[in-house]
């Protein structure tokens, strides 16, 4: 029987800034994170938005939550504050364990609406989290395919 | 010699939406295209924020590109309108012969700022192309990597 994976917030520090050089979607985000460290900008062990999993010491999975004010929510109703997800990512021999679920659920567990705009061909997967497409909107949207989860007594808006 | 290849806007019709279906970044805003056409929300041929590039009768290379009033601009200083560029990918077979470069010099003719949130593994091109990474805010760039590109008079706004 699977264990649940515990899922924890990831602290700025150089150990876990490592850690995620091997992720794929590395960015702007991280180096952003190293240079405010290294520049005495940030603290050692400040918060960070990730939420990662360790098997042992190692990380294994990975993801990005922000939460979203009301007033810049353009995607719910009634408009209140949610959650945006990104950077959601397993390392190759981690997946299907279930870890991506543990992460999701984790971010679920909030009970905000959750937005994220998921890479090319992990639709599969966002459909048995239970995220649905928005409705496109260009002026809102551009280059984004949002997804969308909402907690009972919350709908999308129209668009 | 190679000569200039014709930028040209890219109307809604059936022909074209069917062509957007062998370019890699095809999603949720092809998908809405599509179903306004159908129930007859937009009218055959209405403008669409797509520009593209045709060889002979198919067409080879795109782009999305989208005018953001000033006034939600936070990027630029001082605010101003600039250009969202999304969906920039030339078919395989056409790669090479400056497709893309043509696209994005059409881009940077309205002479406007201009952002994109390029895919990973893209940033040689975007290097040669004079964009640069914008400073990273996790406010406001969530998971997106933006790189900005200049016209005289515009800097970048502090974050």
């Amino acid at each position: 029987m699977m264990t649940k994976s515990k899922v924890q917030p990831l602290l700025v520090n150089y150990k876990t800034l490592e850690e995620f050089k091997r992720f794929k979607e590395y960015g702007n985000q991280e180096l952003a994170m190293l240079e405010d460290l290294e520049g005495n900008i940030v603290e050692n062990d400040s918060e960070s938005p990730f939420y990662g999993v360790y098997y042992g010491s190692a990380l294994v999975a990975r993801m990005s939550l922000y939460r979203v004010q009301s007033k810049y929510d353009k995607y719910f109703t009634p408009p209140q504050d949610y959650l945006e997800l990104w950077k959601l990512e397993v390392l190759p021999d981690y997946r299907g364990q279930g870890y991506g679920k543990d992460l999701v659920d984790f971010a679920k567990s909030f009970e905000l609406p959750i937005k994220t705009n998921p890479r090319i061909n992990s639709h599969d997967f966002w459909e048995k989290m239970d995220f649905k497409k928005a409705n496109y909107d260009v002026e809102r949207d551009l280059g984004e395919n949002p997804l969308i989860w909402l907690p009972s007594g919350v709908e999308e808006r129209d668009v």
